[in-house]
């Protein structure tokens, strides 16, 4: 009955880095699927439930969080369309009565249905994330840090999807988005001018998403809610998510880098956006130092494994914008220009390929130089034995900690008899 | 001055397996461009012109062995197309008179102007092989057997795209060439009716490289040619190319995956095809064991790098009928059935991706268990020193080598004093 509780994971200690990193790089046994070896996350950082998958379905929890996201970001335009169709105001009026109030205040109802769509729209993109987290969480990563940089990618594709193309073919008609897809020469030339055409709109969008999202930022009502929420039910005292109080990367970074990838493709047809990009990030710079130095706690530490992201989410704004570019140029009938271009983008898409060689398998792997180094230090300084005995302890399971009730405040949990 | 003549280049002996296991397969410096290590091949099968390419030009020569490759492929219609024109009897006759001789033999100009286009293709196609062979030899691999290697990937691409569907598409005018482009929707039922017509053409094309291939295998004239040729020019003995007596992997391996190819695309739409294959593949079979047991030499061994390579012709067979089937289902009337049969593609890629995470690993990296017991095999039977020394010694320069005047039989070799 033991046999069956037990997990085919286990963590390994090495008696130096050099060890461990030779491992954690090397196939060992000649069926590449037993004895699979990877460096462990930190210790605060494993996903335990995770761990308990079986490794056969583990591929298909992938693919699941995958496609889920997938018709999540395909089908989003579905309900949000559906409602936004109920915010107008006659049928309003046909479904809330009381609505007809604002009726009587001069101005009022012209406000309302000109907010309400965007504001509809702005409440179901806030909810997405926390969505695409839950999907990234059954996704089957090790770490709860793999899980919110998939999360992040994933909120960050529905983003482009959702609020950047969307936009840019609101107001086609369906026959002309099945045309996108069986004239693929078009495509550039499409892009250039519904680019051109929405440049108001992202205007609008980058000014309300830095005003409101960063006042919001700094004000927090929603943890501010939830607290006083929890204070008044007492007593879940010592079961701190301390994921609550972290930085919500899977948030915010899909949310700048949708703006970089905004400004962008702008910086040519629509100049103008520029300053009030620059204003935006200045006023993020600000806030998000404050809240990372002051606000958030620190939940989990990757060392830089979101970098990588961040640069691809850059290299398609740029993909982008040449790809208008080169439409833009066609629209103004130079097609010199536009054959001009193409050479622009292979170098991009050729650069973007020997960054992935140069810099990302740092990312991946632990050099053995770098261990053979810090084990030296290591050495050096004594601290070899101590390093050991601390890696050895340090991966336990939570629920097999003892539970440690001097910490506790609440009334509730303190022992009968101390 | 000796400094510039020095490579970036090193044979590392280590003292056991488990230790070039480890090294071959990590990353050494935090600079993934620095220190790059591999499994070094056979030492005669060292290409030792591809390592003193610099590193830095190494992925231009690679991306330029593909380029050339992919035009070859793609132009390859071009001169082909404008010496079947000459080819016919009234050109014929402006262009060589003397041919005006053939009509006065009953029948003879008859089966030459049928048999001359195909004769001319299947010399072109006989010539692309080397011409490929020549192409991956300045792609900057560092064994023979990877320059082999790519070069049959390239030919059986050249293939694929020139025999398989040129022949699909012959007689169709250049814009329904290019409606392929914009309808890939259509590209399915174009597919599967083109295949339908072309059942013959390829029932004759298994018959010839059948019949032809195997006995001009079997006769070797172009070796007996070529060896006629240099006994009567002497003096040339001891520059033996071992390679040109070793089978011809980059010819064979490609013609037999086309008829594979051809086999399956062809197994539902034209039964009648099987017999003729089946005869083929037996032939084949037949002869290949003569020709590789007792007339080949074996120039180099890889071990069964090439397997991959085949899973992966015979994979794109499948796709191909699989997409052919569901063309031929929405032709005939039956989109249910049609619909029916992308379930069975998309799991025909998991399958392939899933061979490819389950074994492929093991064909490119040796893993440290294996390492580990033959170093254990060695260790019980006393050759681990024999081994290192044959080890470091075995990869010599062949330039670097002392000439061996006694094996040559040629007498302009010879020292004049012994």
């Amino acid at each position: 009955m033991m046999k069956g509780k037990e997990l085919p994971v286990a963590f390994v200690t090495f008696k130096s880095r050099h060890g461990a990193a030779l491992v954690s790089q090397t196939q060992q046994h000649s069926h590449p699927l037993i004895w699979i070896t990877e460096m462990a996350p930190e210790p605060r950082d494993v996903s335990w439930r995770s761990l308990e998958i079986p490794f056969r379905i583990l591929p298909l929890c992938k693919i699941g969080a995958v496609v889920a996201a997938s018709l999540l970001t395909i089908f989003f335009a579905v309900p949000v369309t559906a409602v936004q169709g109920i915010a107008k105001l006659e049928k309003l009026k046909k479904w809330f009565p009381p609505a007809m109030a604002m009726e009587l205040i001069p101005g009022l109802s012209s406000i309302v249905t000109g907010y309400l769509p965007s504001a509809i729209l702005k409440g179901f993109i806030y909810v997405v994330p926390f969505a695409m987290l839950g999907m990234a969480k059954l996704g089957g990563s090790i770490s709860k840090s793999r899980e919110e940089i998939k999360a992040c990618n994933m909120v960050f594709y529905f983003l482009v999807g959702n609020v950047f193309f969307l936009s840019l073919i609101s107001g086609s008609l369906l026959d002309e988005l099945g045309e996108y897809f069986t004239h693929p020469r078009s495509i550039p030339s499409h892009l250039a001018s519904a680019v051109s055409a929405q440049a108001d709109f992202f205007v609008t969008y980058i000014l309300t998403d830095g005003l409101s999202g960063f006042s919001l930022e700094i004000l927090q009502p929603g943890l501010l809610v939830w607290d006083a929420v929890k204070s008044r039910t007492a007593g879940r005292g010592d079961e701190e998510n301390p994921y609550l109080y972290s930085l919500p990367y899977f948030r915010i970074i899909p949310s700048v880098s949708l703006s970089i990838l905004i400004g962008m493709v702008y910086a040519v047809v629509a100049p103008l956006m520029l300053p009030f990009l620059v204003g935006y990030f200045y006023l993020g710079y600000v806030v998000y130092v404050n809240q990372i130095e002051d606000v958030y706690e620190t939940a989990y530490d990757t060392c830089g494994q979101y970098w990588p992201y961040v640069h691809h989410y850059i290299f398609i704004g740029i993909i982008l914008m040449q790809i208008t570019m080169i439409g833009l140029f066609g629209l103004k009938s130079k097609p010199s220009a536009s054959i001009a271009t193409i050479p622009l983008l292979l170098l991009t898409i050729m650069f973007n390929e020997y960054c992935k060689i140069r810099f990302l398998p740092t990312f991946r792997h632990y050099s053995v130089k770098d261990a053979v180094e810090h084990d030296e230090q290591d050495r050096n300084f004594g601290e070899m034995e101590i390093n050991c005995e601390n890696a050895r302890i340090a991966y336990c399971q939570p629920t097999l900690q003892p539970p440690n009730f001097m910490a506790s405040k609440s009334t509730s949990s303190q022992p009968l008899v101390s």
